[in-house]
């Protein structure tokens, strides 16, 4: 028996969506039912070591720390063996099985990230994406970008946007980068109004998307916003930009409110910031909400508002935290020290 | 020339729509998009006298003892010149001539109502259903009850529902009574979160419809939703009711967050009482929401749960007042005392 252990690690940010991703067209492949534009927030990380080791007897997960949920842990162990099977794993530990369930070594999952969770920045992507990049590493895999945003997907939707750097366009299978960070230096100031659990979560709801009599309507839509959405970003036009992102994050809203069952995912606060952004865009700030499923309020600004804008969303009743940051580049693979 | 004044009281409700009214196939005509029920607001009156006075040089109006603004002023106007037209002042004093905006008697039109203005009731409802009757009755105008409603509905579109009595059904040019008022004992009990003027008003959002995205797909589900809300009404089915008045009230606010411009009409407050409704009917109570264009909440409920309903509304911060009233029948002319 083969005793050696195979490491590696990799760091993945988390994106904020400007194009919403809402609705699967294939659930289990996480096909989205439409396309989607992001950036990643560089300022917050997720860092992932993967360690094969065939000593262990079942998987080990611990994220900042603690151990994961059942559910979670389902995830993470489904995601190793799918990434397995591309490996050589399959001659050497495998023989002529090929389930991956049941014959790749176990691993040792420890993932770090410098934010909070359940604050309404999406962890499982940048998660999902720094898995992947340190299972591959860790067993010699070697992809494009363009595949490993693909596998990153299977692990959850929208990690396959916090592979590729700076802003981001997932089409179909994989997500490709379209500006780098520096192209334009947005912010983004969370307004944290609720930390509390969410009632449904994404892959729930993504699965209830077309309960909705708007969801159609929202699909058919999608490609004039996106063209706008990247027409803003090639031009660093923030009006459109603005224009184009709250829509669009009403857009989903007005599906998932009006889906069956009904979410309501806003807190009175989130009425709060929404209507306090438009009020600071009106008095000429470049800043615009997104809202993803969830309470929190994403207020997007260029950056040299970034202070008028923290010290107005600091100050609104219900705001329990502001996190910030900037565009991020793409997920690496850190080398290790020997 | 004929001096005779000619005078006649009415007394309106104004109405609560359940399936919604939003955008018009012909604006100037006001004809709506889609089908819309309602029902009479019976515990909320507005009494309008219209007294045509061959000695007045110009119309006045007023409304709770105010003379109103120029817009409302000109809207009543005209409202008046359309009904003359039916009459035999034709004939009496406008001999060859048929404008009625210059040769009709001008009139003095004095109109109470026993709710406040601008807390989300529309009076404009009640308002035009009253005049429309008061002013018929006054030139001896004779019409059935369609009639009169679809000439309401000329003054202002949703005032068509307040003519007939009870559950209301507006299709196309005129509405019509579908169940009468004792046929289920609901009540509407407002949570008033706001008493600001509208940024937008009703006219022009509805002139905005169109521009929405989802505004198609929210029109061409309309039948389902009637079908589901009269099936509801007819067999007193309250879960039925809950289910299509929320989607329906979230299908028009969905299409509204997301016109161009987006207008957000919510309050934090708003969001407050959708929520608190939700968990009362968890709780076993037969409530729920509509909301008009505009941040109040209306919490439609049984007769037998009023009191707990307004008990739990109340204590909800960010409400500032509540309102009640159950179904009320149709708009009648009140003979005078002589």
């Amino acid at each position: 028996m083969n005793t050696q252990t195979r490491k590696a690690t990799a760091l993945a940010f988390p994106n904020i969506a400007l194009i919403k991703y809402w609705g699967n067209r294939d659930q289990s492949l996480r096909l989205p039912s439409n396309d989607s534009l992001s950036f990643n927030l560089g300022d917050l990380r997720t860092t992932t070591t993967v360690e094969f080791d065939p000593l262990l007897t079942r998987d080990e997960v611990s994220i900042d720390g603690y151990k994961v949920s059942a559910q979670a842990y389902e995830r993470v162990a489904h995601h190793l063996d799918r990434l397995a099977d591309y490996s050589d794993i399959a001659e050497i530990d495998c023989g002529e099985r090929r389930d991956m369930s049941e014959c790749r070594p176990r691993a040792r999952v420890i993932s770090n990230n410098t934010f909070p969770m359940g604050v309404g920045i999406a962890s499982s992507a940048s998660g999902f994406a720094a898995l992947t990049l340190a299972a591959c590493a860790a067993l010699g895999i070697k992809k494009s970008e363009s595949e490993l945003s693909g596998l990153a997907r299977l692990g959850s939707g929208s990690a396959c946007r916090s592979v590729p750097g700076g802003f981001v366009a997932w089409h179909d299978g994989y997500a490709v980068s379209i500006a780098p960070p520096a192209h334009w230096p947005l912010m983004d100031v969370i307004a944290v109004v609720s930390r509390a659990h969410k009632a449904v979560g994404s892959t729930e709801g993504h699965a209830m998307a077309d309960n909705s009599p708007l969801q159609a309507a929202r699909l058919s839509d999608t490609q004039r916003r996106i063209r706008q959405c990247e027409e803003a970003i090639a031009n660093t036009n923030f009006t459109l930009l603005a224009e184009v992102i709250e829509q669009d994050a009403l857009l989903m809203h007005g599906v998932i409110m009006t889906s069956q069952p009904s979410v309501l995912y806003w807190e009175p606060a989130t009425l709060s910031v929404m209507r306090a952004v438009r009020e600071l865009r009106e008095d000429g700030l470049p800043v615009a909400f997104s809202i993803d499923a969830g309470p929190n309020v994403h207020c997007i600004c260029e950056a040299h508002a970034l202070k008028q804008v923290k010290q107005a969303i600091r100050q609104i009743e219900g705001v329990l935290e502001v996190i910030e940051s900037g565009v991020g580049g793409p997920a690496t693979v850190i080398p290790h020290q020997s």
